[in-house]
């Protein structure tokens, strides 16, 4: 049972849209990543997904509206709803997601992991 | 669907071991908190609970050691490992655990609440 800081976890990160676990609890996933520019669209059918901002700032685009974050702020997307993270400089986000989840939905994009490293 | 952001949320709270539920996602709940002083010695059977300082900083301590953490830190604490988180200052805490937890265990104590109020 180790805390774990955020910045330092981050300061080992250099990539962007590349999900690190963090910390597991209760079957969920504690992740943090790097997003800078544009995600792809997608969904994911059975999940609810947390975002919450560490560092820096973005937008959350849906296919109606858009929301802006920045750090202290975040956002649950509920499961089934179609979202794209967009971030014109480069932001720090911690995720609180199911384990297992698939970043990008049932989108087979060359950004999709499979597998998430800890870190 | 909206946004959440800490500080305007922690900003209604005056009280202290009184958590107030900000979000909830996957049968889990995201709860604010204010710690001052010393909580009562608990575990909780069947949840991990995870416990991310937003500002200030606390002393989580178990029976055989302590762990300090500070702003920007997190530490989950698993299922059945008692603890009792301890402040010299007031410290905010987010909370992320299993809606319907109770944060005092089975312990029945002055400070136990059985409701979780959204804020």
């Amino acid at each position: 049972m180790n805390k774990v800081n955020l910045a330092e976890k981050l300061a080992l990160i250099s990539d962007h849209w590349n999900p690190r676990v963090v910390g597991e609890l209760n079957g969920q996933h504690v992740k943090i990543v790097k997003f800078k520019g544009e995600f792809v669209w997608h969904d994911h059918a059975d999940e609810d997904e947390m975002f919450l901002v560490v560092k820096g700032r973005f937008r959350m685009e849906f296919r109606d509206h858009a929301v802006d974050l920045k750090a202290g702020e975040f956002l649950i997307v509920p499961r089934g709803v179609e979202h794209r993270p967009v971030a014109a400089e480069e932001v720090e986000v911690l995720l609180f997601e199911p384990a297992g989840i698939l970043h990008t939905g049932t989108v087979d994009s060359a950004l999709t992991r499979r597998e998430y490293e800890w870190i």
